[in-house]
C-alpha cells in the first residue's frame, strides 16, 4: 500500500475519466459509461495498491491486473498512460486503424496478458495465473476487475469453484455492480447481498462496499491475502459515475458522448481531476525468477515399428517424457485424466497438474494464465468437448496464448459410446482459430514427436489423437515437422492420391494394399500436420496422379482434413473428392462405423476405382 | 402421486439396477454404477409421481423427463421399458448398431426429447420447457435428473440463475450426489451442504435427502410445486448402490461388469426386484393444446430497391413481421437485443420473449427446451458469442431441434471494437454442426424471405447478419430458397466467377463496374445458402469463366465459404481461389479493414486481373 493522499487518489480517478470521456469522443464509439464506474476501483489499484513494475509490465513478480470487462479498454489505457509507460495524448489514437489501443485490449500491448471483450473470461485467466504464481513461489496477486452483467457467465462460476476449492488467498475479483447491462438493468441489479451469497456458496470472502469511496476502497484492499480464500470486493457504482447527466442513467451503454456532452462532462470532471504521472508506485518484491527456460532437446522414444498404442496414450506418454526435462510444463484436465492419459504426468508431477473437474470453459481460461507467466500447458479433454471452450479458445488465439489442447476420442471410431462423445467438428473449429496449428498424428511415433515441437512452437496448437490402438508405423528416428506431410505409399501409374490422417490412414493403407492385388496404384498421403497443410507435399503428389486426391477423414465433412485440402489446391487445379462422415452417427463398433459412414479401406477402394 | 406401495418401489428400482448391469455387461461397455445410484430415484419418478401417458411419450401435457446425466442411459431405457413402451429384451440390444438404444439418449428414441451425454446442458433445456409450459398455460412439470459431477459445469450455473430469477416452480432438479466422477472423486464429495448453498444463492428451494431412501424422496415428490421457487432435491447416493463390491468403490466408473460379476450382482439384486410392467402411472391433466400451427403464410416487405437497412435490422423486422401471424415463434437473446434489433419483437410480445442475460450456452439450451415443446425459437446475439454455445449448439444438432440462431455484428466490417466482437470463425464452426442450414443475406429482403423459411424449415438455422446497414438490392417479390444462389451480374466472355456474400456482396458488384470499365467481365454470385451450397448454379456459371471463381468473404479462411465452394466444386475442376481474413484484424473504420485484409472492391479486382 502506498502512502498517497485521497484528494490524490480521487483526482486521478477523474483524470482517468476525463481521459475515457475524451478518447471515445475522439474515436466516435466505444463506453465511456462503464470506464466511469470502474474509476475509483482502478486508481486505488494501480496508484496506491498494485505492486508493480511500471515501466516494465512484463516483470515476473508484479501484480498481475485483467480488465475481465474489456470495454473498458480506455480506463485501462488511461491508468498505464497515468503511470508513464506512454504519452498520455496517444490516448486521443484510440480505436484507430496503426494504433494498438483498439476497442478491447489485445496483447499487442504490454500490459495486457490476455485480450478481453468477451465477457466472463477473465477469472478463469486470473485463476491461472493465481495457481501459477503458487508454483512458482512468487507473490505476486492477481487483480480481476470485471462487470456486473458478465457475472451471469457460467465459465464465471467454474473459475469461481475452483479458485475457492485452491483456496487461492492470492486473487482479488473486483466486480464493478454498477447495475446495468447493455440492454437493459442486470439481473441482480444493485443487490450487492445476491452477489455475496454466490461467491460465498463458491468459497470466496466478500466484501461490500461503495466503489465510488476510495476510503472503503482502499480498506478493504488493506486486507488482501488475509485469510485462506480468493477475496470479492463487490463494489456498488454508478455507471456514468461522476458525470452528472449520465450517472445510472439507462441507456448509455457502449456510447460516446458529442462533444458537446463531452466538453460539459470534462468540465465538471476536469476542476478535481489530477495527474497520476510521478506519483510512487509500489514495487514488487524480488524474488528468485521461476525457471522457464526452454531444454535444449528432449528423451527419445522407446517405440517399435507394430507395437499397437492408441495415440492418446502416446500422448500421455509425451507428456511426461517432456515434463521430465522441461519445467514449463504444466497439465491441466477435466476429469477425463485416465481416458486422455494426463494422468501419466499427474502421477510424476502433482504440482504441475491442476484438476480442473468437468468445466472446460475454465481449464482452457486456466491454461492461458499458465501461458501468460511462462509455462507450456498442455490441456486435454475428449476432443468434442473442446466445443465447450469454443470461445475461450478463439479469444487465446486473439491473445497469440502459448497452449496446447489434446482432444482425444475422435470421430465415430470411439464406437459405442455414440455420437455426443464423438469429435466430428473438432477440425473445423481449431482450424479456424486464428493463428492456430492443427495435427492430427496416426501413430505413437508421429504423436511423441509433434508433442516434442508442440511444446517449443510458440501458439496455440491443437492435437486430435484417437481412442483405438493403431500399429507404430514410424521409425522413432523419423522427424515431422509442423507443416510437413509423409508420403507412405508412392510408384510409378498411381492413378489417384489418397491423403489421410489417424485412423483413416490405416484404411487407406489397406485399400492401398487390396487395389495393388487389383493392379490400381495409389499414392497414400500422411497429412498428419493439418494447419499448416503440406500443400507442396499434396500437390506435388497430386500431379502424378491425374490431379485426383480422396481425401477420408473421420470428421464431418466440413471444415475438416477435405476442406482443407480443396480449399489449398483447388486453385491449382487439383480435384478433391472427400469422403468423410455426412449424416449423425449411431453407437455401434468402431470398424462397422467407419464402413456404415463410407470411411474405411472398402470405400476408399470403392471412391479410387470409380475414378480410375 | 400414486398409491404404489413402498416395497414395490423399492423392486422396480432393484428391477432397474437389474437391467442396467444385464444391458451393459451384455454391450461390453457403458455405465452401471451410475445408473444404479439413481435408480430409487427414477422409480419413484416414473412409477409413484410424474404423470403422463406411458404409451404417448410425445403428448403436450406430460410431465417431461431429462435424463441430463446421459452417460446412466440404460437406467432410461429401463424405466421406459418397464412402463411397458417396449419389449425389456429389447434392453440387450443396448449400443449395438441398428438399435436405438444408444450409448447415450438420442430423440431418435421417442421418450428423449434431446441429446444428452455432453454433460451440464440438461438443466438449460429443461429451463426452456418450464418457461413453454407457463406460456402454453399448461401444469406439465419438467425433471430433470443431473449428476454431482456435472455440476461443475458452468451452464448448470447459467440455467440455474434464470430458474431461480423466472421463479419456475413447475422445474425440478434432482442432483445424484454419488460422490465419484470418472477420474477422481468430485470436487465437493458428499457435502450436499455446499451444494445447497449454491443452488439457494441462485434462488433455489432446496431439499436434502438420502437417496436410496424411497419414504424420503416420496415425501419430497409430494412438495413439489410448493412456493415459486424452482426446487432441487439433492440426494446423496452411492455409485453401484444395491451391489455390495461395487458400491461407493472408485473405479468402476464406465465400466461394465464381467459375466460372471453381473451373475454376482444381478444375484443380489434380484431377489427383491419386481417388474413395473402393469403399474397404473398417473396421468397427465386434460388441457386445452397449445396451437403449434404454422401459418400458410407471411406478410409481405414493405423495403423498396436501394433503401439503406443493416441485414442485422431486417431480422428484428422479421421477427416481428412473422411472429405477429405464427404463434409458434418465440425469441431469447442475451444482453445484446438492442443491436441484434430482436427488441422489436420484445416490444410487441412480451411473454414470448425470454431475456438471457450474458449466458449464452444457457440461451441456446432454453431455446432448445422451446423447440422440443413445438415452438420455434429464435436466438441472438452477436456471431461470435455463439461460440460460448458451440457445444450446446453441437448437441441441438445431434437433437435435430428446430432452433433458429442469428448472428450479427460479423466479420472485420464491425469496424472499430476490434477482434473480440468480429464473428470470423461463425460460419466454421455452424457448417460443422450436423444437419445445420446456414444463410448470409447480403440484403433486407433476402434476410427477410430466409428469416420465412428458416421458421417453416424444421432443423438448426443459422442466419448471418451484418453490422452495417447495405442497399436492398432485390425487389420484393424475390424468392431465395434455402440451398440457392442469385447471378447477379453475368455476360458472354467473363473471365472469372466470383462468389460473395453479406458485405462482401456489395465490394464484388463494385468490382464488377470498376472491371467493366477496364473492358473485364466477371460473373458476380450471392451466395445466400453457404450449407447447403448452390453448387449447380455456382458450377454452371464457373464453367462459363474457364472454370476459374474468386471467393471473397469477410471471415477467417478456414471453413467459411472459400472452403465451402472449394469443398464441394473442386472435384468438378473449379479452380477456387480464396480471399478472405487470414490474419488477426485490428480496430479500424470498416472501409479500411475491408481493405487491409483484402476483402474489397480492390482487392477483387486485383485478384481478377491476376487470373486473366
Amino acid at each position: 500500500m502506498n502512502d498517497i493522499d485521497i484528494e490524490t487518489l480521487k483526482g486521478i480517478a477523474n483524470q482517468l475519466r476525463v481521459h475515457s470521456i475524451a478518447a471515445t469522443t475522439a474515436a466516435g464509439s466505444g463506453h465511456p459509461t462503464s470506464c466511469c464506474s470502474a474509476a475509483d476501483v482502478v486508481a486505488a489499484l494501480f496508484f496506491a495498491h498494485m505492486r508493480y513494475d511500471p515501466k516494465n509490465p512484463h516483470f515476473y513478480n508484479n501484480d498481475r491486473f485483467i480488465l475481465s470487462k474489456g470495454h473498458a479498454a480506455p480506463l485501462l489505457y488511461a491508468a498505464w498512460a497515468e503511470t508513464g509507460l506512454f504519452p498520455v495524448e496517444d490516448l486521443l489514437k484510440l480505436r484507430q486503424l496503426g494504433s494498438d489501443l483498439e476497442g478491447h485490449p489485445t496483447p499487442r500491448l504490454p500490459f495486457a496478458d490476455v485480450a478481453t471483450g468477451s465477457l466472463g473470461q477473465g477469472l478463469s485467466v486470473g485463476v491461472g495465473m493465481a495457481l501459477c504464481a503458487r508454483l512458482d513461489k512468487l507473490d505476486y496477486r492477481t487483480y480481476v476487475l470485471m462487470g456486473d452483467g458478465e457475472c451471469a457467465e457460467g465459465g464465471v462460476w467454474e473459475a469461481a469453484s475452483l479458485a475457492g476449492f485452491s483456496q487461492l488467498n492470492n486473487l482479488v475479483a473486483v466486480v464493478d455492480v454498477n447495475r446495468l447491462g447493455q440492454s437493459q438493468a442486470t439481473m441482480l441489479g444493485h443487490n450487492l447481498d445476491a452477489y455475496k451469497k454466490r461467491f460465498e456458496a463458491f468459497g470466496w470472502r466478500t466484501e461490500e462496499i461503495d466503489g465510488h469511496d476510495l476510503d472503503e476502497i482502499l480498506e478493504v484492499l488493506a486486507a488482501v491475502g488475509l485469510g485462506s480464500q480468493p477475496l470479492v470486493i463487490l463494489a456498488k457504482t454508478l455507471k456514468g459515475a461522476g458525470v452528472s447527466f449520465l450517472q445510472d442513467k439507462e441507456g448509455w451503454h457502449g456510447k460516446p458522448l458529442s462533444k458537446e456532452e463531452a466538453e460539459r462532462a470534462i468540465a465538471e470532471l476536469q476542476p478535481t481531476a489530477k495527474s497520476g504521472i510521478g506519483q510512487p508506485i509500489p514495487a514488487p518484491t524480488q524474488l528468485p525468477a521461476p525457471k522457464n527456460d526452454a531444454p535444449g532437446s528432449y528423451p527419445p522414444l522407446t517405440y517399435n515399428l507394430g507395437d499397437q498404442v492408441a495415440t492418446r496414450e502416446a500422448f500421455g506418454n509425451a507428456l511426461l517424457r517432456i515434463g521430465t526435462v522441461d519445467p514449463r510444463v504444466v497439465a491441466v484436465d477435466g476429469d477425463t485424466k485416465n481416458s486422455t492419459y494426463s494422468e501419466k504426468f499427474l502421477k510424476k508431477f502433482p504440482d504441475r497438474f491442476t484438476e480442473c473437474f468437468i468445466a472446460e470453459q475454465n481449464m482452457v481460461g486456466v491454461a492461458t494464465g499458465f501461458s501468460t507467466r511462462g509455462k507450456v500447458p498442455f490441456a486435454s479433454t475428449f476432443a468434442t468437448f473442446f466445443s465447450r471452450a469454443a470461445d475461450q479458445i478463439r479469444v487465446a488465439g486473439i491473445s497469440g496464448a502459448n497452449i496446447k489442447l489434446v482432444g482425444s476420442h475422435v470421430g465415430v471410431s470411439i464406437g459405442e459410446d455414440g455420437p455426443s462423445q464423438m469429435g466430428l467438428e473438432d477440425l473445423a473449429l481449431m482450424r479456424a482459430i486464428v493463428g492456430s496449428t492443427v495435427l492430427y498424428p496416426s501413430d505413437a511415433v508421429c504423436a511423441e514427436k509433434l508433442m516434442d515441437q508442440m511444446a517449443t512452437h510458440h501458439g496455440l496448437c491443437f492435437l486430435r489423437t484417437s481412442r483405438p490402438k493403431t500399429a507404430v508405423l514410424y521409425s522413432k528416428d523419423e522427424t515431422f515437422p509442423i507443416g510437413g506431410a509423409k508420403v507412405l505409399r508412392q510408384s510409378a501409374n498411381d492413378q489417384v492420391t489418397v491423403v489421410a490422417a489417424g485412423v483413416t490412414l490405416y484404411e487407406a493403407l489397406k485399400a492401398a494394399d487390396a487395389l495393388k492385388n487389383e493392379g490400381i496404384g495409389i499414392t497414400v498421403i500422411d497429412a498428419y500436420s493439418i494447419k499448416p497443410l503440406a500443400k507442396d507435399v499434396i500437390q506435388g503428389a497430386a500431379q502424378k496422379t491425374r490431379n485426383l486426391v480422396v481425401t477420408v477423414e473421420d470428421h464431418y465433412a466440413e471444415g475438416g482434413l477435405g476442406d482443407a485440402v480443396a480449399g489449398e489446391l483447388s486453385a491449382a487445379g487439383i480435384k478433391v473428392h472427400k469422403l468423410a462422415v455426412s449424416e449423425l452417427p449411431r453407437s455401434g463398433k468402431p470398424e462397422e462405423l467407419l464402413a456404415k459412414y463410407g470411411i474405411d479401406a472398402h470405400a476408399i477402394s470403392a471412391k479410387v476405382k470409380s475414378l480410375s
